[in-house]
């Protein structure tokens, strides 16, 4: 089995690409990424590429005899906000661009795409589903939800074997902040846990709803492994996560690490992230992916626990 | 005021210049279409534009100056369903091009873009609202879902006042069968009414949500006049129409026209045009729409007279 994975220079593609090499049925994995990266470990399976997916020569060589495309390169939240032609470039037309080679191909790979529960946004029901209509508030919200119609549409016309997973807020990310809206949901702990103050632009209250890099990386290979058969006509699938308030987790935080920890997270309220993360739902109806088999959290000191233990092993706090 | 219509050699097009003309605040009315039109009434306030919107610097010289642009422009069910790569390159590429030439212009003109109830598709709640899920089931209604993205994204970050409008299928169309999977549903009306024999590929017990063409014109025009505070932040609007069956619509024609006339409608099951049109839904609460006061037929015979009125006014059957 031929594999690629597109953002693998990202924390979630290493990660993904880890789990995957451990399988001795996949013979190559591509990871590839706009942004040069170093192997980061030794396969002679795992080929690093640096590629620019907006160039549609550059998807070619990315999709070419991939059984498996995970798609994970996007341009996130907050930058996409901020530069909305980049946001669209790369988050709509790379898409389409690696869409296409994929279709060219003509093996008709099985295409996970990564999206987010940015796609929603107010009017929201009390609870969503898998049924629950889109309504973006932000670009990369938007784009994600762009993406989602292609990757149906690629699949419908049996031009890939298409699956859109809808991403909760990954916590505890580890390495630096990053250009996503939602970059503070990892920093409040992360950066406490590192000595460092870190300042959180949300309310005490706001609700978040989240899941572990685990659980996110495990679900990402039930997705790729998934039969469109179980999958059925509705390709999207808004993965597990656990409903989490700002408050929940700074006392979390404090019981896992200690009051000093958490005292480190000082409110300082941000209108352009609020207004985005708060737009975001935080309460899912997930018994149609629980029931196809993906996995969730249980609590959220378990998700500071493994971040805890995940440093530990890739070698403390080095940025992974 | 100056307007912008595309896809203005169709004959909704011609007839929405037609009545904007009528308006003598209206100092200028552009009429774009690939396919080169003649001018059909005499007013120096009319220009004809032959332009292919997939060009960008058409698409700067339909939206320039323009305080309203009706997006019409498409590629119809059929064609999009039989020729993939033109129907993504005009109903996706062509309405992005556009709005980028409107965001260009710095005018943030209002944007009436005509999307469709092909958008939707099983599963289906019993009655659809603005707030139901799209689940396209042809290439037309997800080109359609991701303009309609495009259109509220390009809103909401203020580059144009959009209103998306979910058109029901126009019926009864003048002219000649198009490429639309819906086509029988005129031609099985102005067919016999022509003395032709008509073929439906449909059952009779298919229900379809309808509209006269008056009423879509009319509501066109209602869509470019509503303020952006009454729209609200939901920028699509799912235009009212009327629920019959196929057997309910040759009864009506029966009664208007006849016996002999109803009896030239044939059926013959296509299974294409089937499962598209029978993925589409025929019942809408749109209560929403009535109360932004746009309006909706009576019965489906008026549509018959009025097809009927308008042939007689325009002459006769000369394609319109």
């Amino acid at each position: 089995m031929q594999i690629a994975i597109t953002g693998g220079g990202g924390f979630l593609g290493r990660r993904l690409a880890r789990s995957l090499l451990a399988d001795p049925d996949v013979e190559r994995v591509v990871l590839a990424d706009a942004v040069p990266q170093q192997p980061f470990v030794e396969d002679a399976r795992l080929v690093i590429l640096k590629a620019n997916l907006t160039d549609c020569r550059a998807a070619e060589t990315v999709a070419q005899g991939a059984d498996v495309i995970f798609h994970l390169a996007a341009v996130l939240s907050g930058q996409a906000e901020a530069e909305f032609d980049v946001g669209m470039s790369v988050n709509i037309d790379a898409t389409r661009s690696l869409l296409e080679a994929a279709r060219a191909g003509g093996r008709r790979p099985r295409f996970v795409f990564t999206s987010s529960l940015a796609v929603f946004g107010p009017p929201l029901p009390p609870v969503v589903t898998d049924e629950t209509a889109v309504h973006p508030q932000s670009s990369y919200g938007a784009e994600k939800a762009v993406g989602e119609l292609l990757v149906a549409e690629y699949s419908r016309r049996g031009y890939v074997d298409g699956r859109v997973l809808r991403l909760p807020t990954v916590c505890v990310r580890p390495g630096r902040p990053n250009a996503a809206a939602s970059s503070f949901v990892s920093g409040i702990i992360r950066g406490p846990l590192h000595g460092e103050t870190a300042i959180c632009p949300a309310s005490r209250e706001l609700e978040l709803w989240l899941s572990s890099p685990r659980a996110v990386v495990q679900n990402l290979l039930v997705g790729a492994a998934l039969s469109a058969e179980a999958l059925g006509p509705l390709r999207i699938v808004n993965l597990p996560g656990i409903t989490v308030t700002v408050a929940e987790m700074i006392a979390s935080l404090e019981r896992v690490a200690g009051s000093e920890v958490a005292a480190r997270v000082v409110f300082n309220e941000d209108p352009v992230a609020r207004r985005i993360v708060s737009s975001w739902p935080a309460r899912f109806d997930v018994r149609r992916a629980l029931a196809l088999g993906f996995g969730r959290d249980r609590e959220f000191e378990d998700l500071i626990r493994e971040f805890l233990a995940d440093e530990a092993a890739e070698g403390a706090v080095r940025p992974a």
